[in-house]
């Protein structure tokens, strides 16, 4: 096992910033000020250097833009140097394109600030790799040009995630430059293959557990979005995503419908009633006992959904959806957050482009897929999934041959909200937003929150400073002046309250369960 | 309207042919032995024929080739020539492909041969075009070079349609060459885009319709295949065929399935709800009122089953399939010719591709067909269908856009076996073969026999020589050396019978019903 930063520890420098007067808990107001002072004072610093972060396009996706990525990459351990961190950054070797092209792979910086066995570490996660990108896209403005216009800041990764990650390093600057001590160990772990796939990240991951992680108290990831324009969130769940490929077989070949329409059984005949079969048309799967292990709903939870800012009707609107299944905001939040939702996606082999083809094709593949919900269990719907196919299919009495695959089953994740960790990043909320967060979950699947739980074993919070129109993935990308400044603002008032969560950190069970 | 032949009536070359005695009927059995030893004295030339033919790469598809189908059209132009036929090349003008460019068609030739208003008139028609055709998609000899092998002439239009024409035309020859008078007066039309779907051609029937076709008794089109590898047929029968659309609007874009799944009525499940309600496993048509107008099966039809050479299992080995809907020769036949089927094809706008893709597609199309047979009515097929999509989906209570169409919809073509004609084509197969042919129809749709007898409106007959697997369209097409010389004798045969029926071909009704 490689263990990277093993012979950094001897060599690495030492923080020795000193200890302020007023760390205490009661007297935190007056320290708050002048952190959020400074961080006022220094907008424009901030936003500086996120618009020369912005500049590089470093869009992972694009193979001919990988010298941006690695560029990128760069500039970031350059600032977490400039920290005062130690920083490594680990080569993790090439990866090969599907036209056979060799491509080095972006090296994932490790970095780590303070060491004081007395104070909690956290570890920071961020990627600084984007989506592609281009002005004819649709986009106002230049996307690699980081663009001021009524309070917010446009550009190609303004909020997903180098905007969140500088709001991070900006709060630690902060502190440095009051030189405040700060009883945090902080390290950090960039990546730039995210919007790729984060390739070779769970490899190093596993490498690095009983090294670089082995002190670590807990992970803030802070990639996702609050579900409201205005109220901040911290999201504290999100759904697996278990995919299922049913595959019916005729013949070898495709046949002619006229020579053979009305004399055979057509494969895509009996897939569309196996796709048929799975939900109804209220959205209720119709799979047996696909619902047996779903988590109830607890008082706690459906207490906090009564206060959660979400407007169905912008919701609507920004989706061109007409009409949903539910009209109420908590029903349609449970059902997208609490219960299993059964999607179909589409058929691989039938016949799918423009006008006409009369063809019955041989081999169809059916693609759906579930969002799983805490404690269903990947190993049982998969097989509750196979055992309803293989059901409606035998009542066909068809001599094709069915063939039911789950090629990829991401599990769910969900965090106790009363830990506290979720304590501490609320009452930071509260400080900054005056305010407090809306508790979410995510309807669709983060498998980076659930990797670094499930190798790492350390409790994980998903802490967003974007609002819910920033824009992620698409045209005019932005975050708002306001969230990147009180976004840097409430991390350095969360390092303040986990400091005071000293020896709190390693009195909860392990974060892993079946889910 | 043009009328191409206006003024060729009056300059057209007349036929003076000696008549010789011996075409009474009690005597035609020695004057076929003349015949018939001529074409077997002869099949080395027309085999050359053929192979001159089959040289020319006369694809139609290809719009690089297309200068080879026009030296095709005057090779068979000079072909006509030489029987002594006046002949009109008539200029189709061009078409526009899909990148712009700008072909010229080639012309259809319409030839004529004797114009004795006593003697009946009949029509050939054939295409000299061919479907592309490489030696490495799997061709055991070069597709342009006819080879022997075993007793099969294997290459590209041997037997779609090139070897067909000039049985006929060496049929013709043979009479000429014998200085045999024929009371048959000959018209010919010969195109070279059937294969790229016959561009022009309805057009130029159109025009044609009351000069060229105007005194032409019937159409003989040989461009089909036996049913059997060795007994004769002839085809009295094609299904229509009724293609529709079935779009299902949600949105105005795809949508992720996180976040929208199981919060709304997905396109892509009503419309599987929708395709799943159109057929029972057991293929039964599940659309209200269907099978209604569907022609009953009559005693005589149904006599004609029984001595129908069909091998099931070979039909089953060569498409692949495992076990047809119906186990006996007659259910498979009626299923395939005298009931309507539905095929379902594919979905347009969902996701088609290998691997997942977690989307919500916003607008998808599911295209079928219904192969339809007399006395269906295209048009209340099409109510059918849609008052059957709209009931199935007004149940479901989705707030999703329906949308259905029938793009395409062909007329079913059925012809007499009684007429004068096709008695006159069974007496000419039993005097060459020894045994009466099998009455076929064809599942699939073959527009050209519904239009020429819509447009003409004269009686039509297809007359196939090449066996069952002559391979038409696919890789070592072939037509045997029996069919080719024994198709020429039995054109030959054909042209003794019809003779006789001068006066009884005006006295059957108009071949035009609302099928």
């Amino acid at each position: 096992m490689l263990c990277y930063f093993r012979g950094l520890y001897t060599v690495h420098l030492t923080l020795e910033l000193p200890f302020k007067e007023g760390m205490s808990s009661s007297s935190s107001s007056a320290l708050e000020t002048e952190i959020f002072q400074y961080i006022d004072l220094h907008q424009s610093d901030f936003i500086k250097d996120l618009k020369e972060w912005v500049a590089v396009e470093s869009d992972s996706v694009q193979p001919v833009l990988r010298k941006e990525v690695m560029r990128m990459m760069a500039l970031a351990a350059s600032k977490l140097e400039a920290l005062g961190a130690t920083v490594n950054s680990v080569n993790l070797g090439s990866h090969q394109l599907p036209d056979g092209q060799h491509l080095p792979l972006p090296p994932v910086i490790l970095g780590e600030l303070g060491k004081d066995p007395q104070n909690p570490t956290v570890c920071f996660y961020g990627h600084v790799d984007v989506q592609p990108a281009r002005r004819e896209d649709g986009w106002k403005t230049d996307p690699y040009t980081l663009t001021e216009i009524d309070g917010n800041l446009y550009g190609r990764g303004s909020t997903d995630n180098k905007g969140p990650v500088l709001a991070w390093i900006n709060a630690v600057e902060t502190f440095r430059a009051l030189k405040l001590a700060i009883p945090v160990n902080f390290k950090f772990i960039i990546e730039g293959m995210e919007e790729a796939g984060s390739l070779g990240l769970e490899k190093l991951l596993e490498e690095e557990k009983q090294c670089f992680f082995s002190d670590v108290d807990f992970i803030v990831i802070s990639d996702n979005l609050w579900l409201s324009k205005k109220k901040p969130a911290l999201t504290y769940g999100t759904r697996g995503n278990a995919c299922f490929f049913v595959e019916v077989e005729g013949g070898d070949k495709d046949l002619h419908s006229g020579t053979f329409g009305g004399i055979i059984h057509e494969p895509l005949m009996d897939l569309v009633a196996l796709l048929d079969s799975l939900v109804d048309p209220t959205g209720h799967i119709q799979i047996p006992g696909i619902y047996d292990s779903v988590a109830a709903l607890t008082e706690e939870e459906r207490k906090l959904y009564e206060s959660i800012e979400y407007d169905i009707e912008e919701h609507k609107n920004n989706s061109g959806v007409k009409k949903f299944l539910y009209s109420s905001k908590e029903e349609i939040l449970l059902h997208l957050w609490c219960y299993p939702s059964l999607s179909i996606h589409g058929i691989e082999g039938a016949f799918h482009e423009p006008g006409i083809k009369t063809v019955i094709p041989a081999k169809v593949i059916g693609k759906f897929s579930i969002r799983q919900v805490p404690y269903m269990d990947l190993s049982v719907v998969k097989q509750q999934v196979e055992e309803h196919l293989k059901n409606v299919f035998s009542k066909r009495n068809s001599p094709n041959k069915l063939k039911v695959s789950m090629p990829l089953g991401a599990k769910p994740w969900v965090a106790d909200v009363n830990d506290p960790l979720y304590k501490a990043a609320r009452r930071a909320i509260k400080t900054v937003f005056g305010e407090d967060p809306d508790f979410i979950r995510d309807g669709s699947t983060i498998p980076i929150a659930r990797l670094f739980q499930s190798i790492t074993q350390k409790r994980v919070i998903m802490f967003p400073i974007g609002a819910a129109d920033a824009g992620e993935h698409s045209q005019n990308e932005k975050i708002s002046r306001h969230n990147y400044i009180e976004g840097t603002k409430v991390f350095a008032a969360f390092f303040l309250e986990i400091s005071k969560l000293r020896g709190q950190l390693h009195e909860t069970s392990s974060p892993e369960t079946n889910n």
